[in-house]
């Protein structure tokens, strides 16, 4: 901890403010903004709704597509660095910015592999990070050939987003339901556990690892149900866990911050299931429950300041708060006030004016010690809070 | 903690999005937005720079002046509720905007107490709170009577701000740096100890009070040097501290977050130095260190949620980052490179872009469970982090 710095050097690090950007406008924007509050930074967004929850939050935001080459190399061009909340942006602008200097959050290079679901599968063969076996597929009629590869998951190659794009065949009955495009047919693991880890790289290559968060799903549902962080793992298995999560970031060869996805099979076996790029959903809980959150953490590795603490100050689980089912129109969030009154309860609203089924419309962070205490609160707030509107 | 709501009532009250505004767009209102960001409320900030440090973080600023009557009054009328960073605004505006339906907080009629020294005083006297005798003067003339009134501390008794205003008189000879304005000459206290108190009223005049915080001064500069929260009080004191604090927000009867200021002498007397009605210096630990930090307090109040917890998740020092005395101009933040790789240090910049010798430019907080850690990291940072610019 305790590194000698040249004064001089210092100083020359910090005496200009930096213009950092942001592509999309969404809630990761949102929180990694409020992130940025506490240093000196000048910010940017891009995004099509002007209304989006980050457009207030920054110092220019300008409207415009994210998916778009002119849009994002005009956004991009006069400044330092620029990140992503999302991965469906124009990979060819950032390769021409990064071309000509600036600095990019994951590096275009990481970004292409992880964007194209087939490219992503390669990487981990041809790294020797496991995961589990895959064909590829370019159509549906593909599929038919690969019917003794079932019980399988297949995903579109390209624009899959928050469990869209990922369809579960079973059996041959299912395969109707897959997909007419570019895809990976992956062999489904035989799940004990699925975790997840967030990892941070600096521009020296410096990493810094979050504790593996266990993600427990709703079985009857197969929805994320809560997840708790630290994840009660065998110190065996946390080992695995970390090592192949620090290989893939090692590979991809990138500063920023990642998210990798793991099962656990019932063998212990530990197998990568996807990673992401950027701050994640499974790293919400850093903002209140880590000495460096996964939002203070990117900026750290985008300002150039040493990697952050990821010790937990206390154990955490959160809850995400999807719109419910049947209700489109203006949120209202029933249940908050009782919510709020619950003293080791966090509350994030994401400041979507409208709510529709299932849309992330906040998370809940829950802080204890005791694990029992986690589960009983993640258990009310998703018994209590609901997100509906007045009409259905 | 567990209370039942109806949910129908709780559906109403979040129905809609208040419209809340912030007088003056320094730290405190950038603090606050940044605690807004959790909740659903569309933000509101006025300030005469543009350039503030809270001007680009609300949804919608405004040029104007905050001590004016006009200004004031247009800028509060459309919204639901008004909060202030600094008690120097116009008031009278504010009790028309009362009269009118608008939520204050704090009330008018507490901020009017507050704002001049004289009244305030004379608040504590006439309602039993213990607060150091006093004798009001008129101007430098009648300082003269009082001699054997010193030693004493002469306070202007309007528009005196972060030590601006106040003069320690000791001897004669000191009497000259008098003000010639009506001002409260109050007698020295021994002081063993300075605390503040942070307490929260809500519109149902229930309170919540954090632990009290030890105001740390540098006796050879007479300059505030550190806080740590909790403060280290015998029980006895500590009960005296709260009920006085408490008595403190009682008779204001606004809700609101206050700040209590209290001396300790050296019999474990209890006096009331001085009361801010709004979020303070003091409380700015209370980001990391409470569940519940005064800002997301104040919102708690001011969208009418339950009081948030007031419990400390760990004990915390907060050292303030002053400009560097000789430097004007662009900050630079020498050192900041160093104390970002302490783990248990959280820096917060405050985005001014201009130092000046003595101006806040931003504090750090401390985590630990150990008061001698919280100590030693305090002074390391104080001898580490200068703000400075490159022109002297």
């Amino acid at each position: 901890m305790d590194k000698v710095y040249h004064h001089n050097q210092t100083a020359q690090n910090n005496s200009t403010i930096k213009k950092v950007g942001i592509l999309g406008g969404g809630q990761l924007g949102r929180m990694l903004l409020q992130a940025a509050i506490n240093y000196p930074v000048e910010t940017f967004v891009m995004e099509k709704d002007e209304h989006c929850p980050a457009a207030h939050l920054c110092h220019h935001f300008t409207k415009g597509d994210i998916s778009n080459f002119d849009d994002v190399y005009a956004f991009g061009k006069g400044l330092d660095a620029l990140t992503i909340e999302i991965e469906s942006v124009n990979v060819e602008a950032l390769e021409k910015l990064e071309a000509e200097g600036i600095s990019i959050y994951p590096k275009p290079g990481a970004l292409k592999i992880i964007k194209d679901k087939i490219q992503q599968k390669q990487f981990y063969k041809s790294n020797q990070i496991p995961s589990s076996e895959f064909i590829v597929t370019q159509n549906k009629s593909e599929l038919q050939q690969h019917l003794n590869f079932l019980p399988a998951a297949h995903k579109i190659a390209m624009g899959g987003y928050d469990g869209r794009g990922v369809e579960l065949l079973k059996t041959n009955a299912d395969l109707e339901r897959g997909f007419d495009a570019p895809a990976v047919l992956e062999k489904l693991v035989a799940v004990k556990k699925e975790i997840a880890v967030i990892v941070a790289v600096d521009n020296n290559n410096n990493t810094a690892i979050y504790p593996p968060v266990d993600m427990v799903f709703d079985n009857m549902l197969n929805l994320l149900d809560y997840q708790v962080s630290p994840a009660g793992l065998a110190e065996k298995v946390l080992w695995k866990v970390e090592a192949v999560a620090l290989k893939v970031v090692k590979e991809l060869k990138s500063p920023g911050i990642f998210a990798v996805e793991l099962f656990v099979d019932i063998d212990d076996n530990v197998f990568v299931n996807e990673t992401a790029p950027r701050v994640h959903n499974s790293g919400h809980h850093t903002i209140e429950a880590n000495y460096s959150s996964q939002f203070d953490m990117l900026w750290r590795v985008m300002l150039g300041y040493p990697l952050g603490s990821t010790e937990h100050i206390l154990p955490a689980a959160i809850v995400n708060l999807l719109g419910e089912p049947g209700y489109n129109g203006e949120a209202i969030y029933e249940g908050l006030t009782e919510i709020m009154d619950i003293e080791n309860v966090f509350v994030h609203i994401y400041g979507k004016k409208e709510t529709k089924p299932g849309r992330k419309m906040g998370h809940i962070t829950i802080l204890s010690k005791e694990k029992q205490e986690l589960i009983h609160q993640a258990n009310r707030v998703k018994q209590t809070l609901k997100v509906i509107s007045a009409n259905k």
